[in-house]
């Protein structure tokens, strides 16, 4: 069930599941609903009632759309069900009226599930769509795939099977001469029967087609010899794959075309149906490409002797300060979800594990409505003892982004084109040895652009984008490091500049002109870390055990926290964070 | 602030940072409590206050403790910042007075502050000590660890400065020819004066001795020449590093001895200055065993094309149904923390994404005051598309948890040892191809034994230990594969077997007879989960957008969930789960 609160009034209807698709009439049914438009797309029809909640910046009060919080009234689940069975038990009715004339019934149908719980294996081996290639040619091989597409009738049918975002050709069709026949005409009409995204077995021949293929991935066809459907998807979906993978590109063409017209998918829809969402190209990439991040991130860490840690996410008090905390009941002690590993990381440096990092949830109660800010995301953290310098912490940051983006340049080459195909993008440029501005270089190259700004203040997210339009324009590179901000702007352990107090020994790291990591030397004294709490007005009762660490020595130590979809958002310059968190959680949204 | 709750009154005591040793007198003022029996070491004061709430199982009855939540009361902040004013004026007084008279003068001292917020950087390299050997002998080398051990004093001291777990001997004496001389009885007295635990440079030139040197882990010396403290501790610590480091072999040595007596340090004061506690070899060595075990799994899993995700811990509705979850207010939704991201790593694999794998926290509300149970800890999730049977994650498990253990025997053998020196463990026990017993066998092992359980009922922790026991003494193994439980006794997304619906596509695998992982082929089919949530009286509407990913086509899948903390304690049984937790979480512990 999905709530649409419109004009103070809640009511609600069901939403995908029941759309249901009857093959006969081929009329659309909408229950507890008025019916679309008739002609328009249904997803044109949900999308509209979920419209705008997630496009980039918006302000709560434009948040006219209650998340999909997705309770399936009883009655609705029901009557769902009903269908479900109607139209199973039409199916097979169908399927067997076929089958009891076909020589080669055996060779397609639907899987019984008793089959797919794990009976003695059958040594089949399935072959992956993404390595299907001309030196299979003439091999038969078993795929496992979704059905993508079908299309054509009569004697020939082609079926598209994506997998992983790959795409291959089937081609199925009725030979003239009866006895070479592997394919029968319950066969093609089982398969033009079969619904987008069902998942099917598909025995076929690879064969290398005189002409190239447009359309799919792989540059072989299979000539289909079987088909199995092991999972049957609902015959309407909430939107079409093929409408959620078009790019602005794709509009543009259509919009230059009288009789061409796409549906658009928002934002929303996506998101309230993210489990069909992620399975476009493009998605299939954006993960496996933040997977990737991850990898390489760790990969550098270790190679340079720090220890992964895991500290705990529910805490008493506020992590750090200030209101935006999640807050709960923990056994009748008051608790808190942390904002960061911010104080358990520079715990684990007190107890001596010298350099240490975590990769880990961090929860913000923000109210911020933009394409930059969740309300959980994941925090690449690190934490490293220093011997004398700050610089020491960038040095590591510096070797670790370099590694990160090469090996992303080198590694995930197709998932980037995935992603450029319907995002397109101008590659990150980036120096071997990081830029490296003060705050005061930074604010000196802003007013040589007209922009003066208050020396002790902070950059706003515009003057952080001119500022990084500048600095690409001046140095040739979309990221650099900004350092020695102004103590003021600055958390309260952050580490004072030796020679002027009123700067500070932090740092912010940009790509494309936003903020991806913030990052400081922080104070390892006990009593100047107090009278900055307390300078701040933070109650030092509450991080007693925290400031206690540094009072049975603590080393002089610094480190730096990264948004992993804030990396990805920015590498592939994405626009929108969503896009670069699975099940993005935002102030209006908790679900799926 | 400690609050120590009794017969229902509630009162406060200030810790650690209240006990000052005024090196005058040698006596230890306590504030706001009974001053400690005289003679009485400081430690056992502190823990007998804290006794009991963490050795091993406890009932909530006898969880007399409330924990140190810590808020430090404002009065006795102020007070302990004055004691600290005082003691540093003293301490500077001292050192100043010396230095006066001394031309060495320059070559010892407190390092200002100011020297260490990021000044030009020198230039100078700070050696390991765990690299300090007899290849060094001759040369000068700079070190930065803490001050763990001094004493002797007159002309000679023994400085025995700790790193990350490894310690090395640094020997200051005052030769008889004055002109020779590199040290003086001004550096003797600040070396004499330094607290334990502070963290100091020291340089000094690397030294081969006669014998060996018992009592380090370097076998060489470092005759020392220059020594700075960076960061100083309190006088008296909660407790000692040395007693905290024991083994139960020390105590009853000590036993043995009428004039040695060692102070036990109990988990619950271990706990609230876990800062400090952390510091031991042991614990040390866990931790990195850990990280270890972090970087085996997904490098393993890496390697067999899984994808790194990371799912939300925020969700609406419990996450697999029950009441131990953590509840709380999402921005006027109700939500809750994930018990585990079993819903979400079903929806990536319904998502496309073939394997997944997530390592993140989990929490679990449960009362339960065990060895072995944490209300959170980090689990390590793997879900994976198969294509027939449950074995293919079973094969999957097995190689990795192989590719574990070899790993760490075989890269971690410092940190087993350490481990070994205060804990002594034997060595766990494994196959190179994982031993597989099904659910029936193993009862029959039990019924074998004289211990006849319900075939369709779960075993219960002693019954587990006991076929631990079995198996280990038939099979030679500690580490083995249970499958094919009774469904009766699974969630409801666990697949029934395809031949007999009263026994499940399920498995646990156990480490010394605990279980340490649960997994399962799932349901994929949305009809068979819906009718085995309603079976198992869970309410399907809350569920609605996981099933829904199922109607959109699901390929057959199966996962399961690992506990990191349960692996380390079980491969090095360690008999506590709080050992291996950095900072833990059970029902009454939510600090430090």
């Amino acid at each position: 069930m999905s709530v649409y609160n419109r004009a103070g009034k809640t009511f609600s209807f069901p939403l995908a599941y029941t759309h249901t698709y009857s093959p006969r009439s081929s009329s659309v049914s909408f229950h507890s609903l008025p019916r679309p438009l008739l002609g328009a797309p249904l997803a044109v029809a949900v999308t509209a009632r979920f419209r705008s909640a997630a496009e980039g910046m918006m302000e709560p009060e434009q948040q006219q759309v209650e998340d999909a919080a997705a309770t399936l009234s009883k009655k609705a689940a029901k009557k769902q069900e009903r269908l479900n069975k109607k139209l199973a038990a039409a199916s097979i009715a169908a399927s067997e009226a076929t089958k009891e004339e076909d020589p080669l019934a055996g060779n397609y149908g639907d899987v019984l599930l008793q089959d797919l719980q794990s009976k003695p294996i059958s040594g089949r081996q399935w072959t992956s769509v993404s390595v299907l290639d001309s030196t299979l040619d003439g091999q038969t091989v078993l795929v496992r795939g979704r059905c993508h597409t079908v299309r054509g009738k009569g004697k020939l049918v082609f079926l598209v099977i994506r997998q992983a975002g790959y795409t291959i050709q089937c081609v199925f069709q009725i030979k003239d001469k009866v006895e070479d026949n592997m394919v029968s005409k319950g066969m093609i009409k089982y398969i033009s029967s079969l619904s987008k995204e069902s998942i099917v077995d598909v025995e076929g021949i690879v064969a290398v087609p005189d002409r190239p293929i447009s359309g799919t991935t792989q540059q072989v066809e299979l000539h289909g010899r079987k088909v199995y459907c092991v999972s049957k998807a609902v015959p309407v979906l909430p939107f079409n794959l093929e409408d959620a993978a078009r790019s602005e590109k794709d509009f543009q063409k259509a919009a230059e075309q009288e009789d061409l017209q796409y549906v658009r998918v928002n934002t929303d829809t996506r998101l309230n149906f993210r489990v069909l969402d992620l399975r476009t190209p493009a998605n299939q990439a954006i993960f496996r490409v933040q997977s990737y991040v991850s990898m390489l991130f760790r990969q550098f860490l270790v190679g340079q002797n720090f220890v992964e840690i895991h500290t705990p996410k529910l805490i008493a008090g506020a992590s750090e300060g200030g209101a935006a905390v999640f807050k709960l009941d923990y056994k009748g002690q008051p608790a808190c979800l942390a904002q960061s590993p911010q104080l358990h990381k520079q715990m684990a440096i007190c107890a001596d594990f010298g350099r240490v990092f975590e990769i880990g949830p961090v929860f913000r109660a923000e109210d911020s409505f933009t394409h930059r800010h969740l309300c959980e995301f994941t925090g690449l953290d690190l934490e490293m003892e220093i011997k004398e310098h700050y610089y020491e912490v960038l040095d590591i940051l510096d070797g670790m982004f370099v590694s990160i983006f090469d090996g992303l340049n080198e590694h995930c080459k197709k998932e980037l084109e995935a992603i450029n195909e319907q995002y397109p993008f101008e590659p990150l440029k980036y120096l071997k040895k990081t830029l490296r501005l003060t705050f005061e270089e930074g604010l000196q190259l802003l007013k040589e652009d007209g922009i003066e700004l208050d020396p002790f203040g902070d950059l706003n997210t515009e003057s952080e984008r001119r500022l990084g339009a500048l600095v690409k324009n001046k140095y040739g590179t979309d990221f650099y490091i900004l350092h020695r901000y102004p103590l003021a702007v600055r958390p309260f352990y952050t580490m004072p500049c030796y020679d002027n107090p009123q700067y500070s020994n932090s740092f912010d790291v940009f790509i494309r002109g936003e903020e991806i990591i913030s990052g400081a030397q922080r104070v390892h004294d006990p009593e100047l870390l107090v009278s900055r709490a307390q300078a701040l007005g933070i109650d030092v009762a509450s991080l007693s055990t925290y400031i206690d660490s540094f009072r049975w020595g603590a080393v002089p130590h610094g480190g730096v926290g990264v948004g992993l979809e804030r990396v990805v958002m920015l590498f592939c310059n994405l626009k929108n964070i969503r896009k670069t968190s699975m099940f993005p959680r935002d102030p209006t949204r908790l679900a799926p």
